[in-house]
């Protein structure tokens, strides 16, 4: 037998196969106008495991296979029902709602002191802002929340370690939004007071700093020293000349040191992304990505099965990342990004029908990585 | 209509669409006999690409739920041709070359000072191996290689931030793996020398641990220090009478330091997990969770091709990760855990199918989670 004509045989089967999925769909659709004549609510749990059990075992060999093409075709029927029936209306109105801009960005809180990479970004973003500094995120959150600061600048993520869930946490917990997004390469510098390298008797900066510049600072042969921050390692350098810093040029430059090399770094590729969080939700007409947090019903495949939604809507995930929910075995949240922009109606169709379907589902804003 | 015509009707479509399911199924089997014959790659994105594009056509409204029903069907077509084609011999022939337990234990390299939480972790796995401390994830994989170590244990993931992504690469690097997991919850304790309250002036410990009990030093009143390392802070306590520190129950007793309060963290669900890394591939017979690192090819909906496996085979997923890959926009990593043991014939299946079709796979491990 040769490959073409299995070929044929499978485009057969597909020409029969595809007519009756069409004719499932349509039957979703009437059974949308019962439910919503009746108020019965779309998912049926018990109806589905049900389904998806004699499949499995009608499929023999392939009861498996069976079932997740299955799982894949009712999770479709649901979506088709939920969109029928003006799923999330409360996030649609919230949306709608949504200005374009804040409405002020004078005062903004960020993480670090001085020079920091986060002070870094507020001055590329927002350059007519004065900066206020905090060293926890539950302080900047209370900051912007009691209007002190009228938006926050916090790094959430960076490319050796994973996202900050605290700062998930609190975003629900205070249903702030992400108004923008930047990540910014990490850019070390050595410096210290003298601009001599012959007066290094020893380096000093933050433990992650001191890592990622291990190959340089091995050549250096001199003692290294770990401190809190890469502009307190700079505030050191400043007081003492026999320390040279790891650290950014702007916190160099804050406090007086001169920089010796630049771009000392192992690779290239490291890199921590901050997000701008706002009291008010904000969605900038060419917003870009959006960010979600939610969970799943507890069954196989049901991850899967939302992921798919995101999947058939066309959309592209740029990131996933799941987290133990505290004191449930085998509970995550799931944390999400992926491009799109709520104007889209498909877009804003997929999150509406999610926020119905999701037992906890959290729409983080929709919003532009600045570049 | 009543909801039960309508299901009858459902029920009535499965009844012709199963079959067809079937039929389909079969068919890829007898593609898989022309392809071992001819040598034909399994995976053709032009043909299936070309397939989904004319069925998301024919679909109309239902086209974006057409193409991800049959994304899912020929992600499983894929799936049987690579099992009947004997796929992962690689992988096969080195799970079934493991043994049980890694042949010497004694000598252990683990990330921080003594009493540090890593240290608790090798005490309890291993009390009876010689620990040796590394401040570097990159010191303790080169003592492993070159077998000064034979096994090491280093902090991968914790509750308020993602994986260490660093191991994941040095694992890969240096085709390490996973043998064993234990996730600690995090219990800090005041300590100071003398064993009163009223002679704290400062408390110092890493910046972290100072956050996870920011409630209760609230209430102390006096300032916050931050030290490189809580063992680091628990050294500086018992030179300095006025200096308390948040340290670990060990780190405490290692510095001679008195105890004066436990569990001061704001709440009980901080956790770290740890894993036991070595140089040989090692499977107890009771291992139930297994670790893979992978990237799919980037199109719509990879991903959820290849987490549809793993739903299919009934393994339910405790972990997923997206990591951006270094220099490549819109490519990602990813890190999965799940529950199986690869003397399950699916779990083998599953696996050694994946290793042939992923552009990058490796198996990081088949493990306990350590009680």
């Amino acid at each position: 037998m040769e490959l073409s004509e299995i070929r044929k045989e499978i485009d057969a089967i597909d020409a029969q196969l595809l007519p009756l999925f069409i004719r499932r769909m349509d039957c979703a659709k009437k059974v949308a106008e019962v439910k919503r004549r009746d108020g019965t609510p779309v998912f049926n749990l018990e109806r589905e495991q049900e389904i998806l059990n004699r499949i499995a075992a009608q499929a023999g060999e392939y009861g498996g296979a069976a079932r997740i093409v299955y799982n894949t075709i009712m999770s479709e029927s649901r979506a088709l029902q939920h969109t029928l029936l003006g799923a999330g209306s409360r996030l649609r109105t919230r949306i709608a709602a949504a200005p374009e801009a804040p409405r002020r960005t004078a005062a903004i809180a960020c993480l670090g002191g001085k020079g920091s990479y986060s002070h870094d970004v507020v001055s590329q973003l927002y350059p007519q802002a004065v900066p206020s500094f905090f060293s926890r995120f539950g302080d900047i959150f209370r900051c912007v929340e009691q209007g002190e600061a009228d938006l926050a600048v916090i790094p959430v993520e960076n490319s050796s370690a994973g996202s900050v869930s605290e700062v998930y946490g609190l975003l629900m917990q205070y249903c702030f939004s992400i108004i923008a997004a930047k990540t910014l390469g990490v850019h070390h510098c050595l410096a210290n007071r003298t601009g001599k390298f012959e007066d290094i008797r020893c380096v000093r900066s933050k433990d992650i700093a001191l890592m990622q510049c291990s190959q340089r600072l091995a050549a250096l042969q001199v003692p290294l020293s770990d401190s809190s921050s890469t502009s307190a390692a700079a505030e050191l350098a400043a007081r003492d000349a026999g320390v040279a810093a790891v650290c950014s040029e702007s916190a160099a430059k804050a406090h007086g040191l001169h920089i010796l090399e630049r771009d000392i770094q192992n690779t290239d590729n490291n890199a921590t992304r901050f997000v701008v969080i706002s009291k008010e939700l904000c969605i900038p007409r060419t917003a870009e990505k959006i960010s979600l947090c939610f969970n799943v019903p507890h069954t196989t495949g049901s991850l899967n099965a939302v992921l798919s939604r995101f999947a058939a809507a066309g959309m592209n995930l740029t990131k996933i990342e799941s987290r133990p929910i505290a004191g449930k075995t085998f509970e995550y949240d799931f944390y999400l990004d992926f491009t799109g922009n709520v104007h889209d109606p498909k877009v804003l169709e997929l999150l509406c029908s999610l926020e119905d379907e999701l037992p906890r589902f959290h729409f983080l804003g929709n919003y532009c990585e600045c570049k």
